[in-house]
Formats: structure tokens, sequence, C-alpha cells
């Protein structure tokens, strides 16, 4: 069931600009209103990265900020620094920037554990607020993790969950009044297709059903609207465009609306209404707070905080016509440049149906993206054949996606994947 | 129910030793063998730290050790590190490291989440192991995050579970055939009081249960034998005697002989058999690594790496023993010292009975440790009215407990606590 999603092939000549050259491009980076973002990052010069939709770059003040918060906060504050540094408040206030990044309110986010282990929660809750239905819908090739995650919660409820998997093309049409929720990634992780939020969330909402979008491959790249969309429940990626650092905490998004009635399953202290009076009954936090668990990582906090921070005055909308401009150069320079006859599109022509990452297939994918990393190009590669390149608006250049096809270009011209060092092997990224 | 545990008033005579003077503590420390472990920590000057239990000091190798994992591993090696600094073996790697602080082999351990997530997980586990049995028992006045987790699974699950709190003097005598696990945690967080692990774990088995131990207040100072209790699961955090940093994650122990029948419901991804297959069935992970769940955070890993590397060279069975000497002296001179009034033990007298904190009680508990902590003895008070006292073996002195203890003294003969800045509010420590 594997990469059953409905897009397939692009029709390619009607956005074609072969007649794109460096000089354009840099010409582009000259006038871009974003261009001074890159500032914020320290990238390893010689280097053009192109897997931020993985793992975003580091922020130059990230080590300064979680240097202070070992040294000031921990080792001179210690335990103290739960008051005096507010430690307690911090995955509010992270939450709380997150938010105009995903068109919520302030107080409709929150930061906690990792986006599987608030899927848990958001599609156990989610179960709860629909106790007549039991089907969870789902698509196949969606991001393994939420796959599994589901999986996990239909062995676990039994009888009490049907899971289902349903291709793309059919999903909506499968949205009826058994569908207790509907779990999607926004931006699919391999094609970077986009699905239409509003569509789906309103479907599910005529229904009655609830959407659950995984946001971990749009957030900090697509101005998504939350409110706008009538969103129920979401969650997100902390580590990838949002630049928190590797594994770094995730990011849940409860409409006000379903705050007081959603259940979390994993009622650890933190969501309790009172934590330090340590009593023996569970009492929920008000609001999104019931949404935390065990004590929050505040190292990982520290770092994400300045991740999100990166993105002070930045207006969405800009950044993602940025990350799609960069898109729609990065294809029509490999269309006009590069040797076409084992390399086809993977994502949507049309970049309003995309993310911000473009993805081709390649039968000799794996030693190709092998052979563009050690050439300085860092995209990654998503089995069986794709060879995926983030375009990160934040922090890229229109030049460096110039420069990464003209490597790619070369790669491919030279044949040199071919050399055993570039084999397969197992791969970890 | 709340602090309905067995143990009430001490038998103070037998052991009192009024007759310590400071000069005989600073002789202690003179031939303590562990008096060196202390250099490998980042203590304030002028403060005396009693709250390690609560979180743990600052190795000295912390901040160089996260700040080479921000700007090497990950600011220039970038998505990469998840393969040249091994960063996905990372949990695996710690989880060894912590294995022979608590009497486990090194593939029984692994990090993960927090101690709130874990302990979701292994009771769920435990229930998948005894399909047949519903109750989970502990008892009134656990930590709380333990009770709200257990109150969580049961809302969850329904009628698949029973939560039965049994107070400690009857929970032995409870542990029958009906019960799936008996979930309790080592040393208590107010009183100290040290469930005997190997009776109850042999007990349990007698009964056909498993035992879940929560060794958060004792990983890492008491000489743990999981081994030798021949323990099932357990789970410990990573920011208190492990010395962390606040909200480290947690670690997880599931006996070799359960690692294959054991499910985990929280089945993400990095607890995939093949994580980077990516395809849509989850297939568990061989051993421990399937109680990974989403992307490890890899700078709350790094920072718990330093903790867990304090340890190196220590010997647990000594370090246990430095703690209960630290403890018995504490308790020795209070008792010889200080206004008793008010102040009574709420901790056994019998260090073999104790974990590595003492705690007394006082009406106005709150006020006195706010007094002492603005004099820079830096205990915690636990509501209603505990003063808690934490002996961290690996880098307190023997004159320290001096000191402490003369600050109490001072406290209470003063009255100064009772001026209105001392006053209860709430507080988060």
């Amino acid at each position: 069931m594997r990469d059953a999603v409905a897009f397939e092939e692009p029709s390619v000549g009607a956005m074609s600009k072969s007649g794109l050259s460096r000089n354009d491009l840099v010409a582009r980076d000259a006038v871009d209103p974003l261009a001074p973002a890159r500032e914020g990052f320290d990238l390893p010069p010689g280097l053009i990265y192109l897997d931020g939709n993985s793992l975003g770059a580091l922020p130059r003040a990230t080590a300064a900020r979680v240097g202070e918060t070992i040294e000031i906060e921990w080792g001179a504050g210690l335990v103290r620094s739960w008051n005096t540094h507010d430690w307690i408040a911090a995955p509010a206030r992270v939450g709380a920037k997150i938010a105009p990044l995903v068109g919520a309110a302030a107080h409709e986010v929150i930061v906690a554990d990792s986006t599987s282990v608030n899927l848990f929660k958001l599609v156990c809750g989610a179960l709860g607020l629909r106790p007549d239905r039991r089907v969870i819908l789902t698509e196949p090739g969606n991001f393994p993790t939420d796959l599994y995650v589901l999986q996990g919660i239909a062995g676990l409820l039994g009888s009490r969950v049907e899971l289902r998997l349903v291709p793309r093309a059919e999903l909506a049409g499968a949205i009826d009044e058994e569908t207790a929720a509907v779990v999607l990634t926004h931006v699919h992780y391999k094609t970077a297709e986009r699905w239409p939020m509003a569509e789906i969330t309103a479907r599910a909402h005529a229904k009655g059903a609830l959407a659950v979008w995984d946001l971990s491959h749009s957030a900090g790249a697509l101005a998504i609207d939350l409110g706008a969309v009538g969103a129920d429940l979401a969650l997100g990626c902390g580590y990838k465009y949002l630049n928190g650092g590797p594994g770094a905490p995730s990011f849940v998004f409860v409409a006000e609306r379903w705050q007081e009635a959603l259940a979390s399953p994993l009622s650890g202290w933190m969501g309790h209404a009172a934590p330090f009076e340590f009593v023996d009954d569970y009492r929920p936090a008000p609001g999104v707070r019931r949404q935390l668990c065990g004590t929050p990582g505040i190292l990982g906090l520290a770092a994400l905080e300045a991740g999100v921070d990166a993105f002070a005055g930045v207006e969405m909308a800009a950044l993602e016509g940025k990350g799609l401009a960069l898109g729609d150069a990065f294809i029509d320079l490999v269309e006009a440049r590069c040797e076409l006859a084992n390399l086809t599109l993977a994502s949507p022509r049309e970049a309003a149906r995309r993310g911000s990452h473009v993805s081709f297939r390649h039968p000799d994918g794996y030693a190709i993206m092998q052979a563009l990393i050690a050439r300085g190009v860092i995209g990654d590669f998503r089995a069986p054949d794709i060879l995926r390149f983030g375009l990160t608006p934040l922090y890229l250049r229109f030049a460096d996606v110039w420069d990464a096809v003209e490597t790619l270009r070369d790669v491919l011209a030279s044949g040199d994947y071919r050399q055993p060092r570039f084999a397969r092997r197992a791969t970890v990224t």
C-alpha cells in the first residue's frame, strides 16, 4: 500500500522556465525581503542544505541560549529556576510563540513530548469526544509513525477502534457517519503533496467527525491558518522547519472549543490542575495545559524557543511564497538542465498543491543522493526511490537552488554515483 | 488517603549521636573515598544544595558536552549526525550506562520520553502480559504522576482495568490472583521510606503478577540490583540523582525475559524494527528498543549522558552507604541541636528502610523552608507540612550536613521564618 498517493505524473510544459540563469536567481536573492533571515542561522560554509524539512539548521542564538539555560538557570539557579526562570511556563510560552505560525490563538498551542506521543493523545482524546463512533480514517503511505501510533491505539483499544486506510483519491468520500476522526499529515513527507485542509476539515465536520492534522512537514514553511480552517486538533514537529534541534519537543494545538471536553489518556502530573498540591486524584488542568504529561525537558524547550524566535518579523504568507518559488525554480531547472531519462518528478507541479520540498524518483536514487552529499548538497533519500530536496524558505537562497541543480546535473551526467562507495546500505536520516 | 504510609513515629533514642561535632564531620569528609566525585559538579559557592533528589546539580562536563552537540554535531554535521555522531544509538548507549547503576544488563535499559509516559507504556504492556487479570495495585500517596497515569489508563481502558489503592501496611497481602501488576515507587518521595523490592516482587511472582518499579527517587543513590531482585519492569528519572538536567529524559528497564513479549501501546517509529524502511505496518524492534516511541531528544540525551558519566568509577554500595550515613548524621544533629517542639521525623529512623533523603514535618514547614532557602540551604517543601532534605551522596559533604542543620537550628530558634515574606504562596519545586 505504500506510496499509494493519488498524485502521479506532473504536466510539465506549462510552467517550465528553462530560460532561467544563475544571474536571474542571484537577482531574486537581491530583492528577497526574507533574505536577511538567513543571517539568523549558522550554516556550514560550502554546503547547500536541502534537508531542513528533516532537521532544521542551527540558529545562531541557540548555543548561547542553551548555554545560559545550563550554566545560569540550572547550574546557579538549580531547582529554584522552576520559579525564578519560569521553567514551569516554558511549554505554554513557546507554544504561544508557535501559535501565530500556524494561525492559532496563543492559548491553543503548547509544547510537549514528541509528535508520536502527541498523536496518541489527540486521537485517543478524539475517540473520547465521539463515543459512539469507532472509525479512524487515514491514508496508506502516511508518515510511518502516524500509522504506527494509530495501529498502537487500535491494538490497545481493541474493538473500540477500527483503523481504515483509504487511498488519497477516495479518502474524502470515505468520511461518513461512522468516522470518529480523520487523521492526516498536511504535507506528505515523500511527495510534498498538500491536503486541502479546509475542505477535508469541513467534510469531517459535515459528517460529525473530527479532523486531526499532523503539521510536521508544513508548520514553519506554509501559511497555515488553523483558525480559518476551523481545525479541531493538530500537532507538529519542533525539529524540522521550526529549527528546534534534533528530537526537539513537539507542539499540540487544541481549538478553544474542544479544550474543556478533550481528555488526555496520558494524564501526567504536569497536566494536572494543581500539580504542586500533590493530591492523589487527577484533575485536568484547564485549557491546552492538560496536554502536558511529564516534566518538560527544559534544554530542548530552550533550543526550540531559539528556533521559533528566528521567525520574528517573518510574515508566513511571504515565507510560503518564497518556499514555493524556490520549489518552482528547482523543478524548472531540473527539467531544463538535467538528464531526465530516469528522473521523474514525484511532487505536484502546481505550487499551490505542494509543501516546501520537492521530490524526484530515480531507480538509483540512493546512490545519487550519496553522491550529492559527497559534493556538499545535502538532501535525503526515502525508500524506495525518492530523492527529496527541502527548500527551507527561511535560510535558503535562490542561487542555492541553481548550485544544487548544477551539482545534480553533474552527478547524473558523470555517472559517478555508480561508484561502489555510494551503494545502498542501512541509512538513518 | 494522602500520606497513608505505614511508617509513623521514629524511635529516636537508640541511634542518637548527639555528641557529633563539626570537626567529626570534617574528619569524615577527609577520609571519604567518594569525596573527589564532588569535583565533577559545578555547585554555586555559598550554597548547600539539599534538593538533588528533585533536580540534580550540574556536572562540570555538561555545558561543553551539550555545546559540542549543538555546534559540532547539529550545526556542522546537520542531519548527517544521526549517522556520523550516532545520535540514533544514543538512547541505547545512555541506557547501557545507566544499567550498572540499577543492577541491570546493558541491553535491558533504554532512555526514552518522560517517567510518566514510560509508566504508561509499561503498565499497559504488563496488562497485555496478563490478559486475564484486570487489577493494578498501588498505594495511596504514591508519587502523584504515578497515580494520575494509572487513573488515565483506567479511564482509557474502562472495564479492562481496576485500579486498587491499598495502604502500605496492607499492600503485600492484597497481591492476589486477580493482580495483573503491582506498581510502586521504590523510595517514597515524601517520607523516603523504601519498599522491600525483593519481597514485593517475589510476592507478586508467587501470585502470578508482575511488579513495575518506579525508581525515580532511588536510582543513582541506592544500590539497586534489579537482576538479583528478579525485577520485571522498571523506569526512573533522569533529572534527580542522575543529574541529567531539568526535565531530562527517563529510562526504562525491561528484563530480558519479557522483552519479546512486551508490547508498547506507544508504538512510534523509533520502536519499529526498521524505522528507515518507511513501511506502513508496525513491527516492533527486538529487545528493549521497542520502548522508544518518537524521535529522541538529542540535547537532553547529551546532558543526561554527562550526568550519568559522573558516576564513572563509583561503587553503588559505597554510594548508598554514604547517602544513608549523611541521613543518619542529619537526623542525629537535628534531634540533638534543633528545637523539636513541632518538628517530627517523617522518615524511617532506620537507615536500611530509607532512601537518600530525610523529611521532617512541621506545621510551618513552608515558611521554614523559605527561610532556609533565603539563607542558602536549599531543600524543598511538600504539602501539607513536609520539609524535605536530599542528601545526594555524589556531591554532598558531611560538613554540609552540619552547616545545614545549624542553619535550621537558627531559623527555628530565631523564629524569623514567621516573617510575612516567607508565607505560603503557590510554589513549584
